[in-house]
């Protein structure tokens, strides 16, 4: 069992591992998994199922698809490590419930700023493609993209993974 | 003349220079070019001779757009290396086909695990853009991703290639 | 004040931070701004203006759209740091005024290859997402990955942002 930095984020594309990897890192601890993505359609549920039967059932889940700050700052078990799986879809959330957020993000980092327990965040990088044809679409990876940045100055540890392998972009011990 | 890993999987974007990179780690040895693409319209027809050009003569080339694994395990001079090129084309292939890809992407890993000879492989990455719109779209993007981290678990040296140049993923000696 | 390359190429995805990343590198010294975008549209204003409020009024400021090698040769300051952000608006400038982008490519190479001050220049990673469904799309694509892999090769240092961090991709003292 390797050391846990306090705060971990792991970016990556779709597909690219980061989920197994940000796993991994948690592995043969008790560990809660926070889940912001929910099962709308068979697609979702599919992909939702799917990390549950990988994780296994020692892991407690809780999903928490808007309310994302204020969860982590008052969890009942606050030492024990948590994997929020991912920003991308607390992003697209926050977006259709008409939330402001950069406002969520400031909170966020508030928390992440002085976690109680170790805390490994999970998050696409969604603008490494040509310009999107729509204005919500370039909305979405505007506030993906300074999410990712404003995330990446508070954590103590960042990675980028690629084929389920990781860079590290940042490691303050 | 570098020394060259036993297997090699070169990630990179669209006119990345990975081909190039590719290669590189080829020159001077006589390679085995393994096609997965098929000249069916101009501008593919375009592409692959712009990459036969810049290889020169010397090379050997093979044009296989389906059975990679067999063909792979049954070359006729199994200890020159060869330059798969690329393993998105093959995905691609293998959908339009109707073929299995996972199970196809095992065998795969299987000839890799043991192989005759260097192998080195070209593969995209494609998840670091929005969500394509089209279900097609994203199983393909899904395929992609799946094939790129079981390929590079088998390989020993797994490379990232950005404006021509690499960033070393993995590197067991 | 860290050592500044001679030429210093910025490579990441939209949001990325590479702008910002790019601007700290020349963080205490009197510079020049060379913006390749014009404020064609209210969106596009915003951003111009939102760059400029960060980087405050000790910057000069100069927009050339087209003739940016010619403009890097002739600047009327030549020892000034330069920032030239971005690459990428420059080759969609090229496109639409039907330029030969891969001409003009030769001449900045030319200008970078000897350069009379130092130049940060700022350009996207374009090709890690899907295949463009447009030859316009597959097109500009293709330039951008071409001028990033030209221009790489002449600079001294080049660097991939991601959430504001960077990875070295090559550094030549």
């Amino acid at each position: 069992m390797t050391a846990l930095a306090v705060t971990t984020l792991v970016l990556g594309g779709a597909r690219s591992g980061k989920s197994g990897y940000a796993e991994g890192l948690l592995a043969g601890r008790p560990a809660l998994y926070l889940a912001t993505g929910q099962a709308l359609d068979g697609e979702m549920a599919e992909r939702i199922d799917h990390h549950r039967r990988r994780r296994g059932e020692s892991w407690s889940t809780l999903e928490e698809p808007l309310d994302l700050p204020e969860t982590l700052a008052g969890l009942p078990r606050p030492d024990r490590p948590v994997l929020v799986d991912c920003l991308t879809l607390w992003i697209s959330n926050l977006m259709h419930a008409g939330r402001d957020v950069d406002e969520a993000t400031a909170r966020l980092c508030q928390v992440l700023a002085e976690p109680a327990g170790p805390v490994v965040l999970v998050s696409n990088e969604v603008g490494l493609g040509l310009v999107p044809e729509t204005k919500l679409g370039r909305d979405f990876r505007d506030h993906q993209g300074r999410v990712n940045q404003r995330v990446a100055a508070v954590c103590r540890k960042v990675v980028f993974v690629a084929a389920g392998l990781p860079l590290i972009l940042k490691d303050v011990a």
